[in-house]
């Protein structure tokens, strides 16, 4: 990857930068297989932003998110109260980092300009990074929530040049998640896919410019 | 429902009037868990079309569901010959339509003027319904290929309307896909689910007309 034109890194959120797998601790109060319910509830999530973009029905990722889980709950033939319902939900609002990410980038953030550009809605986006403690990181948090359609929609990927006020292949976008790293690079974003589980790509045609296994091994390889 | 009101009817094609189960049969001779096979295979399918429809690149569902087959594959580590893979896509143009469907769809076409419309190729459409028998209940096999789209965008049902003549809420859509059920109901068709495992709907507003568990339960109700 030809390093030298990037002048600015922007970051995908959930998976990428704060592990989805923690919100698994808070499933395990209503369900017998925390696992098996999180990864449900994350593809019913991921699902209806889908479905929401293509119908132009959007609404916000913590409306999306509280839909999904009810389908879950249900899917699953569990019982949860108000109170469970809302102590889950809330968990989206306590992500966990990975844990080499508060180490990398600040090393990041001495050489580029960094963003968040996430599908989560602008209160989710603030409340996570400002309790995770990474907020101090970023010079912007861009929610897709200023278009009002979900990734991988290129309106919403037009947003990180427009706000960052460089060309979109200036920009190195991040993420670990194959259908965003597809659909930045379906844009015209530089790619960088951080595949932690060594899964393989959807197979759609746009390949990352690059594939790391963590945000270290993305700092060395901008070094 | 209203039922005076409707002047054709609409099917949904794959788990509507063919049983997609039907392709797990062919997917023994490379899966250990076929069930489980299948059930990724027809995941990424959707995904891949719902993801398509965002980026704006188009492929046909053909295309689409050999990259859902590749990925899975992959994903499950599993070795198949080009031969193998060329069997497992053909099990698409051999679809097993439901038990009553055959006997339903004649009684309906005596009052109503039938079509499909499916996010299928033209060739799979009609391959897989003259093979089933059921080609000649149909006056319309409609693609979502005329609009280089697929479900749920409005713009693959608006091409109902358009080629049967009739308003949308003159027109009864009937599918069950709960995201069809959704995006039809969210264009303005009315719309009976069949719902034949008892699945919950997902919450994100619309709710169809009708719901029955059979193609027989809905012929019923029309009576």
């Amino acid at each position: 990857m030809a390093k030298r034109r990037v002048k600015g890194i922007a970051f995908d959120m959930y998976g990428t930068v704060v592990d989805v797998g923690a919100v698994a601790l808070a499933c395990k109060e209503v369900a017998p297989d925390p696992g098996a319910f999180t990864a449900q509830w994350r593809a019913k999530q991921l699902e209806y932003t889908f479905l929401r973009s293509l119908m132009g029905k959007y609404q916000d990722f913590w409306r999306v998110s509280e839909q999904a889980l009810e389908f879950t709950i249900q899917r699953f033939g569990l019982q949860a109260s108000q109170e469970q319902r809302k102590r889950l939900m809330e968990a989206w609002l306590h992500p966990s980092p990975y844990p080499e990410v508060a180490g990398a980038l600040p090393r990041l953030k001495e050489r580029y300009p960094l963003a968040v550009l996430s599908n989560g809605s602008p209160k989710m986006l603030r409340t996570g990074l400002l309790r995770a403690g990474l907020l101090p990181n970023f010079r912007w948090v861009i929610s897709v929530d200023a278009v009002k359609l979900y990734k991988p929609s290129p309106e919403v990927y037009r947003l990180a040049p427009s706000r960052m006020k460089l060309k979109k292949g200036e920009i190195l976008f991040v993420s670990s998640n194959s259908f965003d790293v597809i659909g930045a690079k379906s844009f015209g974003f530089r790619v960088c896919w951080i595949n932690r589980t060594g899964a393989p790509l959807d197979p759609l045609g746009p390949k990352p410019d690059l594939a790391v296994s963590s945000f270290d091994e993305l700092t060395t390889a901008l070094e």
